[in-house]
């Protein structure tokens, strides 16, 4: 069941159409496992398993553990590499990611497997219990920059353009990153929508571009609260949806003061929680 | 951040649209955490935390144990019930279900934490390692009877009428289960499409209606590994869903002899895998 390491995979398929069947070569969203193990000193760990889009594997991995607590910041990371170990067949060595840790950070790792205990990098999911959930540690996020309702009609179109893999196979979650004036600053696409927002948080990350205090995020679908979860942690002040938010996406929202937009599509949308971060101006076709 | 127990909650939103701002009481689709913990004797452990709409909670958790292999058939669960543990705050005792297994069925604790290791209830997860996903103990599944396109092609719709949640909200994803002449036999809705197979199969499970081995299954988005995994573990031969599966699902497909359809809409699919399944007879508008 082994696929190559790439975000497309070729599949042959019969199409069948009002009573009619005709072959075709169509083209898949790769999914393959990735695991991400950590590395302190002498110890080894593996911390998640999760089904993935091959591609930027670092940034999902930094992302992931930056989401969970792990680690606060770039130089938390010592090295990321995919695994050498000369056990492992050479086909899976690159769906797994070696993170080694800066050596003060010397994880507790039996603290860790019950932190991670029922996780993977699905949402509640690294939350041990329900009390977990209440992100004790996250502050409200200060009000900041407001953005107009012009900039966000702008958004899903700039997302679709930038959707290559998306655009081929109709099978992949998005989620991208854009400043207040609308400008597109990273796309990334995942099978898993919480794997595409980890990928992105991972990429401001390593770049040294968190917290993302100024910045609109957008996710291609449904935003849950996993997702708003990811993008609390990292800052993140305004976060758009395609579709519908959740009960718990809303509740949290409201909770950590986050502007939550949904079904933002056709010059319109719905403000679920920080109305005050939209500043509508336009009254124009 | 506690909502009521039902499927849908209310809230206030605003709409923005070319400019002109409103405000509308919105429903959304209800998601909290649901605890899952494995009674057996004098012990009892945490096996899974998964965000879920609430309702049909113990199908949740039986399809899940039996997708995991933890339980094999009803009578390995003694008893289900919600939390009743005073310890525990009233409000938050409906997200926590209770299974008590039969007592020649006490499980090794010790490989059951290694086993859910990074689990959740989506994905992988459940897997501590990458060859735990090549299903060992599965065997394809046999041929048996064929569905025609005709049949499909009435599936989408039906599962639409029955989506009560989904049309209420736009924020669900839905599994359904049919015969294979087209008849709906159940359908299950959560935030969660894996939660939604899992209590799908929970409900077959409970109902002893496995394995599904004549039964149609159709998932309302995209087919992942994980959904193929479900299914193929309850015996389902032939899995539909409305949108694209993944390289690993078709892949899955190939090995376990499911007949794998995508993109089912609008009186047309596509077939990844066991077309030998599917009769095509209708050549009528």
């Amino acid at each position: 069941m082994k696929e190559p390491l790439k975000s497309k995979t070729n599949s042959q398929v019969w199409i069948v159409e009002n009573g009619r069947v005709r072959s075709h070569l169509d083209r898949l969203a790769t999914e393959e496992p990735l695991e991400i193990r950590l590395i302190a000193g002498e110890s080894q760990q593996t911390v998640a398993v999760t089904m993935r889009t091959p591609g930027n594997d670092f940034e999902l991995a930094a992302g992931f553990l930056y989401g969970e607590g792990v680690i606060r910041r770039r130089s938390d990371i010592r090295r990321m590499t995919h695994c050498l170990d000369r056990g492992v067949a050479v086909e899976n060595r690159d769906n797994i990611v070696n993170v080694e840790l800066s050596p003060e950070l010397l994880p507790d790792w039996r603290s860790l497997e019950r932190h991670f205990y029922t996780t993977s990098a699905c949402g509640v999911c690294g939350k041990a219990s329900l009390e977990a959930l209440s992100l004790r540690d996250c502050s409200p996020i200060a009000l900041g920059q407001s953005v107009t309702d012009r900039v966000l009609y702008s958004l899903p179109e700039q997302l679709r353009s930038a959707q290559r893999v998306f655009a081929a196979t109709g099978g992949l979650h998005a989620a991208a990153l854009f400043d207040t004036t609308g400008q597109l600053l990273a796309v990334r696409e995942d099978v898993g929508r919480h794997n595409a927002v980890d990928k992105l948080i991972g990429w401001a990350l390593l770049g040294e571009r968190l917290p993302l205090s100024d910045r609109v995020v957008l996710v291609s679908g449904r935003s849950s609260f996993e997702i708003l979860q990811k993008c609390l942690v990292a800052g993140a002040p305004i976060i758009c949806g395609v579709s519908a938010p959740s009960s718990l996406a809303v509740a949290l929202a409201k909770e950590f003061q986050i502007t939550l937009v949904g079904f933002l599509r056709d010059r319109r949308f719905n403000v679920y929680a920080g109305m005050e971060r939209i500043n509508v101006v336009s009254e124009l076709l």
